[in-house]
């Protein structure tokens, strides 16, 4: 029987799914984080293949192999496109594309070949799509440059919010409290707690400041206007990569944009004259692809 | 002849002058930084001793000794107000009044004991002052979580303004050519150029963004509208320190905020109402409060 194989390389864990012609999960694995920003060539290139081999016994007899990676435009290093050859040939695969995870996404959640996939999670950036291949992106500078209404941006709103209110005269919100918990920061004096404040989160990695970021769904109207504000910030990142009439899906990835989040809910709102969707699982859409580039559009099964 | 001691404590350099009581400066003495968020406790104070012994060689004969020093706050530890104690009995000196860089700054610029200071360097903060101590703050969180129209805040802008330009249709302006000549990235290539700059400016320290400010300057719209941002900024963390109609001084400290400089004058031009001053050396503002607390108020008289 004919398979593919679709992989998604996250920054903490990497999956992979063998999947039948008629869309069958034959086998699926899962090994360590393979994000080459973030791990070393040889760990990410050992952990692509550690989940493809967990998820069939014979990669070498998969019709083609999608990997869907976090980080894939630092592919460009060739000693790193050598290191990658090298191990797919060890796996007797000879037809591998690696994608970034926004192509993976967009592709995850539609069949159309153009639109415009919106990624917010730590970070933030937005991408048009054309062919399933991003042609061009809009923010994603990083948490130090940009990423504006990503989990980085939406934690130190909600903090600089709460030292606001440390330094008001009225009395602390439910979102200054929760902050304040979040942070193990007493509240009882003020001075103190804003001091305190400052020097938790500065002695943490700035991207930890995203573990505020769920916060932003606190029942406060200084919770609801960060969001929204953050939800104003990613709607315009995603319209900046459309051209003015473009009437194409627009797929939403990453926790801020989940579904019943209050980022998310804001976003659907703003996009509501566009068909929006949910991307589901970067790993579903590498397989999907992979099946494309195998047996063709209208040949290819969606796995499940 | 009876004289006070000034001190003025930066990152940098530790700056002291021994001033008569006519104003007369008899001494003045120079060592390395003393700000106790950057250096140990033992080198600050050893730092400040050694300005003062350079500016004079009998610190004990001083009537007063006023030292201004950034990171002031962090001296509530009391390891650390026992260091400086053990550093004052040494020196002789039994006067030593320890002020924030802010409130020496503001005292160097003008003889009120009420208005507000307004200081911008690679951070940004306003204070209230009231008999010449800061009583309140506005901003001031550092880089991570605030310090808007900063040098960071600056460098920041300019930065991600030749970022939009590189990934835009347009070409490239004076802006963004001097920004992308301060960073060492060749231009001929824009989509890898916009990779690099985001890879050198993350490379460095975050502060390190502060040294793109001064290109805020360029004959460039994109730079003049950054700059008016920034002085909107800076301009309302000042007012937001003050009452509705007061009518005391606005001192201006920092190189952000120079005479000359764009921010600095856009800030003048919207303070045009009230009285604005600009700092002058914080070592001076040092002087004159020492001689304030050594003679009083109508005795003193500034050095120089």
């Amino acid at each position: 029987m004919r398979f593919v194989l679709g992989v998604d390389a996250g920054g903490t864990s990497t999956r992979a799914l063998a999947v039948g012609t008629d869309g069958t999960v034959l086998g699926s694995g899962r090994a360590g984080g393979a994000n080459p920003n973030s791990h070393p060539p040889e760990e990410a290139v050992a952990n692509v293949a550690a989940a493809i081999r967990a998820a069939t016994g014979e990669p070498g007899r998969a019709s083609a192999c999608v990997i869907g990676m976090a980080g894939a435009a630092k592919l460009t290093d060739p000693a790193f496109a050598a290191l990658f050859e090298r191990t797919w040939r060890d796996l007797g695969l000879d037809r591998v594309v690696i994608l970034t995870d926004a192509e993976v996404a967009f592709a995850s959640a539609t069949d159309a070949p153009d639109g415009t996939v919106l990624i917010a999670g730590t970070g933030s950036i937005a991408g048009r799509i054309r062919k399933r291949r991003m042609v061009a992106t809009e923010g994603g500078y990083g948490w130090l440059l940009g990423d504006e209404g990503s989990g980085f941006w939406l934690g130190r709103e909600v903090v600089r919010a709460t030292l606001a209110a440390l330094g008001g005269d009225g009395g602390l919100g439910p979102l200054a409290i929760a902050v304040l918990a979040e942070a193990g920061v007493d509240a009882t004096d003020r001075l103190f707690a804003w001091r305190r404040l400052i020097t938790v989160v500065n002695a943490a990695a700035p991207v930890r400041l995203a573990r505020f970021a769920p916060l932003v769904a606190v029942d406060d109207p200084a919770a609801a206007h960060i969001a929204e504000r953050g939800a104003d910030l990613l709607v315009r990142t995603a319209l900046a990569t459309r051209e003015p009439d473009e009437d194409t899906p627009v797929v939403l990835v990453g926790s801020v944009l989940a579904e019943g989040s209050r980022v998310g809910e804001r976003v659907r709102a703003k996009l509501s004259g566009l068909r929006v969707r949910t991307s589901s699982d970067g790993v579903f859409g590498a397989a999907w692809l992979a099946a494309v580039e195998a047996f063709g559009e209208h040949a290819a099964r969606r796995p499940g």
